[in-house]
């Protein structure tokens, strides 16, 4: 996985190529590219527009989260849907409905998520996943599984030495520790540590299931790309069968699992659910979300090689006012004479998006919404709100990563640690 | 690895595929066929030929064991070179120079060799390399790591379940363990129990340093192979850094080994050469041997999936009489009364050839071999000598075959068992 980070590598999926081919020079347009290396909206006449996420679900053949679904999510969990779902951030999935199936019918399942480990500290994008993902673990009570791809960093990002890249999944833990993650429900693995046994078992079963052309028409490899990168794909389809984790789930492979990501992690997924059939394993669910903007707008995603257009973890309550104060996208007018006039278009504007991210109360947003719109909110205003939310969030998250030991790290990555769940408890 | 064994596919490195091509029914001429997993002599006119080793040499680019190699070889260590050095079985190398150096040098190095476990017995032509082995290990008194390719026989067999190659790894260390080897001085790893840890870090910069048109150009892929096989090649070159084995090695990654090795896998470690500079390993040297002819003559090696073509290790000794005398090619003329006016030829003579693979006697050999081109020695005399040896050498490999236990084949496997060797004695 490399969720919400950016890569120097160009990968487009193979349809995209061709696109880009046909247009390339011969006009300053062309389609959005969005594969798991690579991020960026549209251009039309020389102009880059933001994703248009509609045009995502049709191109991948995923399944809107429409409001049937977020009715029947609340009703079989007793929970309301996570602000993520209720406002699209969380947008698009495939066979969720299973996995609600499961759930009334007390049957097991679990959550597979994962990040590319990179150098330094994680941004607000990449926290996305695993606070929706903390979020459902505590909604279900179901195992969570973290799959950190060091190898995936180092084979994909020149210069990277092995022994950094593995140092970065160590850094990882202690941030995604930070978000409340609890030992007990669960399991962290740097692939470079955990490939081998049970786990290596299935990445070679998977390794024979795709051919070259499959990876190549799927992920855009050309035969310039290393042998690495072509096979890497079957590490990260492996964590969705449960039998990769014999000291989880008592080598069953019966049990499916749920997959929160960014719609970019798509076409690995598309592919295990393919897979899956042959190797009898059920396929995994999955639930997608957007990508954070960066702070220059929908256009594209924070970037961790672009310090300024992403707020890291790491960040100061200062940086993070500056940042926000220099660097945010505004949708307001451009006098504060025209703002007051016309009002400003919050639907384009950064620190309003942001908070969409980071509010849980909705009538709080919606009065910021109309505010702005009708003019009665500035710019310096909305700036200041998100600043403050931000500034909260991030202190509460430093507070507790620096609280976070080196025992509990090596808790999170023990495949033995004791782990128990309500679903998984023999009747 | 593949040693001595066929698999169904017709992989081919791209010269040859080119090769084919232009001469694809348009001539019944065509070149011979070595890559890992195919071996076939030239076709000329229609007619099969023997395997030309020369031309080997020269399009592999390797050396050729020479006379002054095998003075040299016999001053450094004080033995006679092995049958199979003195008659050109083990008759090419790479760098075995350098490897003699060390040993005078008294630096440590090691052996690596490999055999990909396939259902039920080896046979003679498997146990070649072992063979080969077992003495250098003596010699040397070197450690002697043996790689068992389950994940390769998986990939490259159509059918074999992965279940199914891994016991077959266990069986195949059984044999292993027969020809005389001991864990003291021997660690034999299954790639599916073993790929993991610091050989899984290896795996990955290996797989990193090698590009998709590499892995075509050198082993004939193509885009209807899975990935697994295209990557394959980064898990038989591991083993060759001495870093893959951190329990025997301690970590250290500059000390080279030798690997003895039919000459169709080359290609693997011609590759590892290159890759080794890369990496900052030091190279491996090699020695490689001719094939095990089948039963039917020099044209082709011994093969597992044709039953006749080979003698077993399970072979009973009636079987073992039977497939000589029926189905071993002779050199001897058409008549008694011809063989005895004209001779025979004992180049091309089957039994004769075996003998030179199983019989130390120089001089006996050389009356064999003197007395069937005179026509003293009549083609039934020549068969009975040959069963009568490889009965023997059988009749010993089954009764130690038989006595290997559980334990053994784990302490051959436990890769923490204690291994000491003077080389890599601290001064």
């Amino acid at each position: 996985m490399t969720k919400e980070s950016d890569s120097p590598n160009a990968q487009i999926v193979a349809q995209e190529i061709e696109s880009l081919a046909i247009n390339e020079d011969h006009s300053e347009t062309h389609d959005q590219k969005i594969t798991p290396w690579e991020v960026e909206g549209a251009v039309v006449d020389g102009a880059q527009v933001a994703i248009d996420y509609t045009k995502l679900i049709q191109y991948f053949g995923t399944k809107e989260i429409d409001n049937e679904l977020l009715t029947r999510f609340e009703k079989v969990t007793g929970e309301k849907p996570h602000m993520f779902m209720r406002r699209g951030i969380f947008f698009s999935h495939r066979d969720l409905h299973n996995i609600l199936d499961r759930f009334e019918q007390k049957k097991p399942f679990y959550l597979y998520t994962g990040r590319g480990p990179s150098k330094g500290h994680m941004h607000l994008g990449h926290m996305l996943p695993f606070v929706f993902c903390k979020w459902l673990q505590d909604v279900f009570d179901v195992p969570l599984v973290i799959q950190l791809t060091d190898d995936e960093k180092f084979l994909f990002k020149n210069g990277l030495s092995l022994e950094d890249a593995y140092k970065f999944s160590l850094s990882t833990v202690r941030e995604i520790a930070a978000l409340g993650f609890k030992p007990e429900k669960t399991f962290i693995f740097s692939d470079l540590d955990y490939v081998g046994g049970p786990f290596y078992k299935n990445i070679i079963k998977i390794s024979r299931s795709i051919t070259g052309s499959t990876a190549k028409a799927v992920f855009g490899f050309t035969d310039t790309d290393c042998v690495g990168k072509v096979f890497y794909p079957c590490i990260q389809i492996a964590p969705a069968f449960s039998s990769s984790f014999p000291e989880l789930f008592g080598g069953r492979k019966d049990i499916p699992c749920l997959i929160p990501c960014g719609i970019d992690q798509d076409p690995y997924f598309r592919l295990t659910r393919d897979i899956s059939v042959k190797l009898g394993h059920p396929k995994p669910a999955l639930i997608h979300s957007k990508f954070l903007p960066a702070l220059q707008g929908s256009k594209s995603k924070m970037s961790s090689s672009l310090e300024n257009t992403a707020i890291f973890t790491s960040d100061t309550q200062a940086q993070i006012k500056n940042k926000i104060n220099r660097h945010a996208f505004s949708g307001g007018a451009d006098t504060l004479e025209l703002h007051r006039l016309h009002g400003g278009n919050p639907d384009i504007d950064v620190p309003y998006q942001y908070m969409e991210y980071f509010v849980d109360d909705d009538a709080f947003l919606k009065n910021l919404y109309d505010g702005y719109k009708r003019g009665e909110i500035t710019t310096g205003e909305m700036k200041q709100h998100c600043i403050k939310v931000i500034q909260e969030f991030l202190a509460e998250f430093q507070k507790n990563e620096n609280s976070v030991t080196e025992e509990d790290v090596k808790k999170f990555m023990d495949k033995s640690y004791p782990r128990h769940f309500p679903l998984f408890e023999k009747k």
